[in-house]
């Protein structure tokens, strides 16, 4: 008997590699006989690089970058074994966890700059690869990917033709009156770039980045009508430079609008996260000779079928007949609707009246425990 | 495929038979085809008769009785449908609700008297009931048995050989110099009762009725060393007058040694609450042919064992070899436990971190969509 393990993280408590740890204990406690596979998932959000390096026994490289405010900080990518294929998380260099709640504010969302994910891309590239696998969760910036760009080789020049030389913020961008490529890195017409990201938002208007997404980066209402300004201000400068119209394309928006200056500068492509990680990983092939497969997430409700981990898996497992057991901290409203998805069942992993503090605290205590129970109710058949 | 439901109720918040209905209603969510066999089961404690009566298709009988501080309340008593068989909860009669939290004194435990429980079974032989099963849980009371007693025709005299009129309590034990059974209800010899009881306590000492139960029902320590001393006393009377040692038979502190009472008096046999049931209901019969049995209570955990309802059903699945799954509001510690004593698995009802209130409030729901999704693993293998 064969099961594979393709769970998401389960955010705040658990990574997906921990996740496939505790599932496998509680198989193990269960039957010594079956025969695991642990393909720890994640979606392009928080843990995808994590996620790949272990699928693959790839490898985390550690290099200074700049942070979303100026610093320098380690952030790290992942090398796969084939030593051509790099995962960068944007979150890594430019993500929100670098600046503290109570400094999450409309000067510091003006300020944050993609810079450091441009650094990033070219440590990859310096490392010789030759595709890149990009999340794009987490981000701080609302920058339209200006600073990335910047790392890259782009110049900008203001009105005044002069160079602008600070790692631009998504406040700075109205400056912008033309822009270069000339200085642009080469390497990068030559890489493939998979945009792994559920975010189909375009990069201005009121489902835009700025509107969508700035206020939890620290915009008020006034700010978020100057970056979707700057924004568009930007879209049309890139526009004249490089004739292409990047402002309405889906995706454009992931990221304050990381994914529009990625969509602009190089030859990335939008992909679905779940799809990229998967064939990565070879997940279907797995599905494909597997008698039982165990997935799950955090929360489970009715936003799982919109890309999601456990729904992608579930989709897999439809295709190859196999049924797909979902395990959830928490099943919330509309969970139900997921089962023809694929599903076969679910099963939340608290075993009684918990807090949240409590459930997070020993959430592999339960996974395992949970999962040793689906096992024998599975082979007690 | 045949499934037999077999829960106990789920302390404050579902009847054994409303779990029953929610786990039907979560079958029938999956298939159409299942044969679903119901059976509300209990363990002697609440929730016996209405076990019984659901079970069976019996009745179910009011009547006046005197509560135990001497008000006249109507109690319930259960006729099974071979109108021989009569099910009583003393808590009916004599139980701990009739006395309001603030009201659990010293003075209102060595009042409170089973007079109201011999009148529930006076009512029940005038039914024409040959057989009782008496459930013994939630007394309120610690006389003995001796208010039940009077209540039965067995007479009391004091020291100047006066017939003790007022319903007797605990605290009026030691007034008992001798009785008389010339009197007693002579349909008593030829019925057979079965006290459905797991409490094994002796009459006396400190693990019988006053020291272990005392406390909870408004006993002081000065008062528990009373009623311990006064149902020592009330064992050698009996002794005496009937040649009877009860004070330390297994059971007779059961009930505020209710068990004592029952014990000298009538033809009463103590046995396991479950067991008494499970044969009253054919319990085995229903497993032996069924596919797989689903049984549950509001919290299970290492007392489980000590002749809990799910544990009772799991020994009878394990001996017919059907696999047994057991649903809980809460999987406290050392449930893995049991699993060698036949349970294939466990499954908390709760869909994720929630708070007590919460999850009686949702119970319901949440055991139709726990078992919904067992029943989705089930059928998927």
């Amino acid at each position: 008997m064969k099961i594979v393990l393709a769970p998401d993280s389960f955010k705040e408590s658990l990574t997906a590699a921990q996740v496939c740890q505790a599932m496998a204990q509680g198989i193990r406690q269960v039957s010594q006989q079956v025969e695991i596979k642990s393909i720890p998932m994640a979606d392009g959000g928080d843990g995808t690089m994590d996620a790949l390096v272990a699928a693959t026994a790839g490898q985390v490289i550690s290099v200074p970058v700049t942070d979303p405010l100026g610093n320098t900080v380690a952030a790290n990518f992942g090398m796969l074994p084939d030593q051509q294929t790099a995962v960068i998380e944007m979150a890594q260099a430019s993500g929100l966890d670098y600046v503290a709640f109570d400094q999450r504010t409309p000067e510091s969302i003006l300020r944050a700059t993609t810079y450091g994910t441009g650094e990033l891309i070219e440590a990859a590239l310096d490392h010789g690869a030759k595709k890149l696998i990009i999340g794009l969760g987490g981000s701080a910036t609302n920058d339209g990917g200006a600073g990335l760009a910047q790392a890259l080789g782009v110049i900008f020049f203001d009105e005044q033709g002069q160079a602008l030389k600070n790692k631009l913020g998504g406040g700075d961008l109205a400056a912008i009156a033309s822009l270069s490529i000339k200085k642009l890195d080469p390497r990068l017409a030559k890489t493939e770039i998979l945009l792994a990201s559920d975010v189909t938002s375009p990069l201005v208007g009121p489902t835009g980045a700025s509107f969508m997404f700035g206020r939890q980066k620290g915009a008020d209402k006034i700010t978020q009508q100057v970056l979707d300004d700057n924004l568009r201000h930007y879209a049309k400068v890139i526009e004249t430079a490089l004739g292409k119209q990047v402002s309405s394309l889906p995706g454009s928006g992931a990221a304050g609008g990381l994914g529009a200056g990625l969509l602009a500068f190089t030859q990335a492509e939008l992909v679905p996260g779940f799809t990229v990680i998967a064939e990565e990983v070879h997940l279907a092939e797995y599905i494909k000779q597997a008698d039982l497969v165990l997935t799950g997430e955090g929360g489970t409700d009715g936003q799982t079928k919109f890309g999601k981990t456990p729904f992608g898996v579930a989709q897999l497992a439809k295709k190859a007949n196999v049924p797909v057991i979902s395990l959830a901290g928490n099943l919330g409203a509309g969970y139900q609707d997921l089962y023809s998805a694929g599903f076969t069942a679910f099963f939340s992993i608290l075993p009684g009246p918990r807090s949240l503090t409590q459930a997070l605290q020993a959430a592999s205590d339960n996974v395992a425990q949970t999962t040793a129970n689906i096992m024998r109710l599975w082979l007690a058949k």
